[in-house]
């Protein structure tokens, strides 16, 4: 079994940084992770640095269940964070050994387990329909079944401050049943998400002075005061804190790890991630929101796009004198950037950055970045987007620094038809016309739908002459409709990650016509993996 | 000269809820208001019932002093709201009544006056290039020039937070410069929005403490607290809450005001609307983001579509029981609704509750919902997601209830052929073939893409038989690639949203091609309006 505690952070088992995007964040309406979703998000909330994650609940949930038996065949190798499986307590009248559930979360191979817990008196009775005395029972018993086992287990507390509005006493024995079988941290759950910070506040100071347990937080964002809630809750005493990505969440959601993070380091001085790791904060939280496929919001603290943009009149002088007079933070020390009146400056410092991961040498060549910087602003405002398109950045960086690659093939025309038969059959299929080694090649072939008949047609066309095609897969194609602008029609952009086995690449298309933006995407994916061949 | 004072409101001028969405909300990106777009704007906030409208900056912009010039010449008659122009105190080294854009202050005709001064030593020093004693100068004479007009006068005091930190006899000079010479309320600034809770509640009461002034504050969403920061700074004593409507504002924006006032009258107690007005929150805030053409967050705080719509499977049971377990307050006293997704997670129960918010009765009916629970989970297999698609939920529904509807249309076949020709032009054509009112229909028809170009031809094949369906629009169409599964290709889901100007209802079809997925979406929502017209 892997670690129980998290790995090579400066505050140690000290204070937890938990996420739990992958179970509660994926209650939000619209998320549906596959399996090899979950294993992305939990490699980047690790890069990151969290100290533990959620990975969802094994046993209720055959996806989950999944995950976690591929996470343990070694499909996740976790640098910083402890893997931690989700469930509930054993039901009422058995054993936990008995009980199918709790078994789940043995067979999910995850050192951490956190247990669910009702913790309000209102819902054990009308909810579970138990007395408080089983509810008790459940907890202790199956807390100390997994202990047992050689678990390290949480136990969330559910409805705890609504519970302990209503019932103090009922509220803390189900702590104290959790803490005495064993549990590391009891988390305090707003559950419904109704609090405010100065009572969230209050009620972890009691608790923590009449208990002496260490205690944890857990927020919904209902009054939109999730963020402020679990601060409230790590002044007030709790050192073990919720979240997940982009507050993504049932609801209204949970409380955002970005924002929560930024507030911590940058506002509290606590050093809860890596070194570096601060810096990944707004790379992060762009790359979970794409594998969620929600759009980003541009206005999150910390990580939007205009979460240091300026354009109030008002300040605009006076930036010029000094920016910090007028941002709460350095937006480089959450890998942001300031935007609008210095928009150059930093458009220039992070293609150069970029330039530099990229292997491109743009140093010494100012004039090849105001080009591409003036490039990219153009192409932006069409609906590209170079964020997750590594690959077509450095194709455009290329062709701007050593002139036009020659491309390994050229379009004359494709054609693609689909038909819905009288029969009802629905086919897809294409002929492209291409001009490759030499030689005009025409090719045609079917495919599910217009996308992949056009890819099986120029794979037909070009591999004859391309030795490499057969190596390079589409290993992930993701499409987003722009909504129109004023004066605009609504475009198509499409992502397009290849991979070769080896290394893997993504590329951007955008166009009024799906078929024509994967066509873009493809064609810079090819040209990639050609210069590199 | 129209009223300075609240009308009509429980609280009366003892509590002001001050709205400046037409000044500092029109701050963030990609606002930008016409002066019939402010009208409306203020209209809108007036039946809502907030106290002081800041209508913009006078003398400064064009467009707010014109629109200053048509609210005072009968264009805009408030109920409950009193107007507020803003504007900076006078310049460093002249007079108040010298200086034009004072002048412009009064000439706006706005019985209230908001003046912006800057209360923290560096911004007076490096940006404004004065001393203190000036910069108080400028304060005092301002605000007793314009109190000797008649204006009611309060004072913004810009970065107050980070001022006092710094320096707290400035930040506290200013204020009292203010105070003595005529404000009413001194506005506590969290201009840069870098503040927590539990610090904003500490300073304002050591600032109430100390100077006996009436507080106000206004909060900036850079740390994700800007709600919390104004409810916190209310329950230490402010009686004075500067907010926008959906949080619009520079950078991370501003306090939103549909949070901070659900949390004062839900949590807090405080009648700060007139009677009904809570219950105009969401209407209110989904009419004003569409003035403001920005998409509503669906996950807002009370008032977005999402705020109590529930995916758990683990707790839909217990939701039946009672619902109030389950939702921090009644979803209708803002005006909202419970909503409940179902989803592979849930099962009959919320089958159950959906069907009622639907008006499916399925009371008596359990055949038919484990008919529907059974065909959910087979197609959610598939890639199918009702979660969002409750018109194609409810036509699965009704079908099983009623037996099968008798559709608007039969598609005998269609044909789409993309083109991307010889001289890089790309084209989008297709052709239908429908039998419609008894006839057989073919008809051809371009699009910017294929869907597009099909639903064109669609349309024209449909619309001389039907005559609602010129009124359906497509409002919005989202597209995800779900990644294929051992032994299966992937697919594409499409969710449509469709709208006749009344209602929005959404559909979902899922298909390994874009096209043939879209269709299917689309006519569901074809079938779900013609059961309606």
């Amino acid at each position: 079994m892997t670690r129980t505690e998290p790995a090579g952070l400066p505050l140690g088992d000290d204070f937890h940084l938990y996420d739990t995007t992958l179970r509660d964040g994926a209650q939000r309406e619209g998320i549906s992770y596959s399996v090899a979703d979950k294993l992305a998000v939990a490699r980047l909330l690790d890069e990151l640095g969290v100290g533990f994650i959620e990975g969802g609940w094994p046993g209720a949930l055959p996806k989950d269940t999944e995950f976690f038996a591929r996470a343990a065949d070694g499909e996740l190798i976790l640098k910083h964070a402890a893997l931690v499986a989700f469930g509930s307590t054993r039901k009422a009248g058995t054993t936990a050994a008995e009980d199918a559930q709790v078994r789940a979360l043995l067979d999910s191979r995850a050192p951490v387990v956190t247990l669910v817990a009702k913790s309000d008196r209102r819902h054990i009775e009308r909810a579970l329909r138990v007395d408080v005395d089983e509810a008790c029972a459940m907890v202790a018993d199956t807390v100390s079944f997994l202990v047992g086992e050689g678990r390290r287990v949480f136990l969330d507390a559910e409805h705890f401050f609504d519970g302990y509005a209503f019932d103090p006493d009922t509220s803390l024995r189900v702590l104290e049943a959790g803490f005495t079988a064993g549990a590391d941290v009891v988390v305090l759950c707003d559950t419904n998400g109704g609090q405010l910070p100065l009572g969230i506040a209050e009620t972890v100071r009691e608790v923590a002075a009449r208990t002496g347990f260490r205690l944890g937080i857990h927020c919904q964002d209902d009054t939109s005061c999730a963020v402020a809630n679990s601060i409230a809750a790590v002044q007030a005493g709790a050192t073990h804190v919720q979240c997940t990505a982009n507050g993504y969440g049932e609801r209204a959601g949970n409380a955002d790890l970005f924002a929560v993070t930024g507030n911590l380091v940058a506002k509290l001085g606590m050093d809860v991630l890596p070194t570096g790791g601060a810096a990944e904060l707004t790379r992060v939280s762009h790359a979970l929101a794409e594998i969620a496929n929600i759009a980003p919001d541009t206005h999150q603290a910390y990580v939007g796009s205009s979460a240091f943009a300026h354009k109030a009149g008002l300040h605009a002088s006076a930036i010029k004198v000094d920016p910090l007079l007028y941002n709460h933070i350095d937006p480089s020390s959450v890998g942001n950037d300031m935007r609008v009146l210095v928009t150059e400056m930093a458009g220039r410092a992070s293609l150069e950055l970029k330039g530099r991961e990229l292997g491109v040498d743009l140093a010494g060549r100012p004039e090849a970045v105001t080009s591409v910087v003036a490039k990219v602003k153009e192409l932006e405002a069409e609906g590209w987007s170079f964020e997750a398109a590594d690959a077509s950045l450095e194709l455009l960086l290329r062709e701007e620094v050593d002139g036009p690659a020659e491309p390994p093939f050229t379009l004359e025309s494709y054609r693609v038809v689909l038909d819905h038969r009288g029969d009802g059959e629905v086919i897809s299929e294409a002929t492209v016309k291409v001009h490759v080694a030499g030689e005009r090649v025409i090719a045609t072939a079917e495919g599910n739908g217009p996308v992949h008949a056009l890819d099986a047609a120029l794979r037909k066309a070009l591999s004859p002459s391309l030795s490499w095609l057969d190596s390079v897969e589409l290993s992930d194609y993701k499409v987003r409709i722009l909504p129109s602008h004023p004066g605009s029609d609504a475009v198509t952009r499409v992502l397009l990650k290849s991979s070769d086995g080896d290394q893997e690449w993504t590329t951007v298309g955008v166009h009024g016509s799906i078929v024509e933006a994967s066509w873009l995407a493809l064609c810079d994916a090819l040209v990639h993996k050609s210069m590199r061949a």
